[in-house]
């Protein structure tokens, strides 16, 4: 059966463009179905412009839907959700829903994606919070999934413990770890290290032993990309801006080497040379590459798209999609907090008010 | 007047060859007194051979000061402050606080140096809690004062108001900015983002527009390295951890490029006429070129070397604390603090709670 994979068409920063080259990009390397969902006429006039530059055999279908609103990306995520019904987004999660589709792609207003996810796909049983997860490339080849990447500010530590539970079975799922080593970010390895919801999660988790997953106690920020550890679970606070250090360190070093290779011969020489490297690097590291994040903890599949994701973003974010509902990541998710329930339902009487390490 | 800097000669993980090499370096150099504090014999003994390696000349002079025990690295902070009055860390600080030295410098422990600091040296009048400081090269090529880079893993948000004030202080005294532009670290621009901390001293640090610094709102992760901010200030858990995460990325980006190059001789050819370029941007980014990170909030100067020090970073991190006491940054922070008291003091009425945008 043809994977039918839902794409909010109006809600990326360059919308429609990206996500109508995307789709079509997709469906002429896979048999995959992309429903477009958007402002029907001008989605139609795009394909055929788009489909006359790429008159390529396609292996897949596209159809269209109509949705007569969208929601800007500097809408306030709730009121627009509330407000606009008929918004692409909105439509678009509708249709996995009510079955019409298997999963559901949207570079839009990540907080309006969220509430969609909540409200329309409504979270898993015995879930406190989903979380967004993305996956980093680490130094031994391996993958290691990261969450939350900015769903949740504030959590508790029984919330970082179910997201072991999602990041442990995603990383299974996706990635075929067959027991995924998982650690809580902090800012020391020492147990006595971290914060209260930390502690509290450091907690649980060690008490819980036969998890389906290895619980390895505390990493660092360094650690994402260590190859130590498969799944490392944080706050939506900590986890956005340990994403943003890194992609602020990728870009100043970038800059800084083309800065000095502009005032150095033999530099640029180098660079020249080194610059199908550079780019292997750079594809390693490029969310694009890996097909977006994916909002974890919902009954549905849903990934996110960068907001400004080029065609090939988007179409990564459409395999991507479609993979995930193929080797039934919902069920699995289902299956694994009904399973680890005991993790954060019993261990949870409140934790001894442990002093914070280095203030002595 | 010679500064006279106390080094705390056995803190370091490498103790005390890297102290002494370190200290011996920096007379060569420098019109420095360097006080080593430590056990006596060992110190003359290492002194006496690393002095046979370099007989150079001396522009400063070494002193030794006993002291008949050692803090290490894995104890507890405070119950190691507690116990070990005569630790070679507490003999130095108790120098500077006597008046028998200018500034401290150490390696060890860093909860114990918070603790020596605390106690020892005691906060400044009108703060709650002192902070870590370390400074960041950008991509314009001026420099951004981040703090707390781990002192406290929980604050609130007059704590972070009063960092602004203890970052601009050191950025103006240090750095030379006439009129530092400050930010609080957050998961995203927008002033309804954050944490309840974060918000909080958000609307402290907007609602006082007359300070020595220009408040310019929230910075994300990778707004570290873009130069439009002098200082950015976070708790001590988001700092370690965005220290960490770039620290990690640099590493995986090296060793990456290392092990491409080793599979393509135009990649070799490459990264080798690139190498002269690859230790300059190393160079810009090891925290030892910048001696050490500076302990803001006390009544005195102390420096924090990082534990793996070389003797090159105790040098570095020696003049930082020669030329900290010689700017005067202790009475400069004293000031500020009781100039801007107004700040955390008058605007400290609880914030109306704000929902966090991203979760609608």
């Amino acid at each position: 059966m043809m994977r039918r994979i839902v794409l909010d068409a109006m809600g990326g920063d360059h919308a429609p463009g990206p996500e109508v080259e995307g789709a079509l990009a997709a469906v002429r390397e896979r048999p995959i179905e992309v429903i477009l969902v958007g402002d029907e006429p001008l989605l139609k006039e795009r394909l055929a412009r788009a489909a006359e530059r790429h008159p390529g055999r396609r292996r897949g279908k596209i159809t269209l839907r109509h949705a007569s609103q969208v929601i800007a990306m500097d809408e306030h995520p709730g009121a627009a959700f509330k407000a606009k019904k008929d918004s692409s987004m909105r439509v678009a999660f509708n249709l996995v829903v009510e079955g019409a589709g298997d999963a559901v792609v949207s570079a839009g207003n990540t907080g309006a994606v969220l509430a969609c996810g909540l409200f329309l796909m409504k979270r898993l049983p015995h879930l406190e919070r989903p979380g967004i997860t993305t996956v980093c490339p680490t130094r031994t080849g391996s993958y290691c999934v990261m969450l939350d990447m900015g769903a949740n500010t504030e959590v508790r530590g029984s919330t970082l413990a179910q997201f072991a539970v999602l990041g442990s079975t995603y990383a299974r799922t996706l990635l075929g770890h067959a027991r995924p080593r998982v650690a809580v970010l902090s800012n020391g390895e020492e147990e006595t290290k971290g914060t209260e919801v930390t502690r509290e999660a450091h907690r649980l988790l060690a008490a819980f032993p036969d998890g389906d997953f290895e619980f390895r106690g505390y990493a660092e920020g360094r650690d994402v990309f260590s190859g130590d550890f498969d799944v490392i679970v944080t706050d939506g606070f900590t986890g956005n801006v340990a994403l943003k250090t890194f992609e602020g360190t990728l870009r100043f070093l970038f800059e800084t080497l083309e800065a000095k290779a502009r005032r150095s011969r033999r530099a640029m020489v180098g660079a020249m040379l080194l610059k199908p490297t550079f780019r292997a690097i750079r594809r390693l590291l490029e969310p694009e590459e890996h097909g977006g994040a994916v909002l974890l903890g919902v009954d549905g599949v849903a990934v996110i798209s960068h907001g400004s994701s080029n065609a090939k973003a988007i179409k990564n974010a459409l395999f991507t999609a479609a993979h995930l509902a193929e080797v039934g990541l919902t069920p699995a998710l289902a299956e694994g907090l009904a399973r680890h329930r005991r993790l954060w339902e019993e261990g949870a009487e409140p934790p001894a008010k442990a002093p914070a390490a280095a203030e002595g």
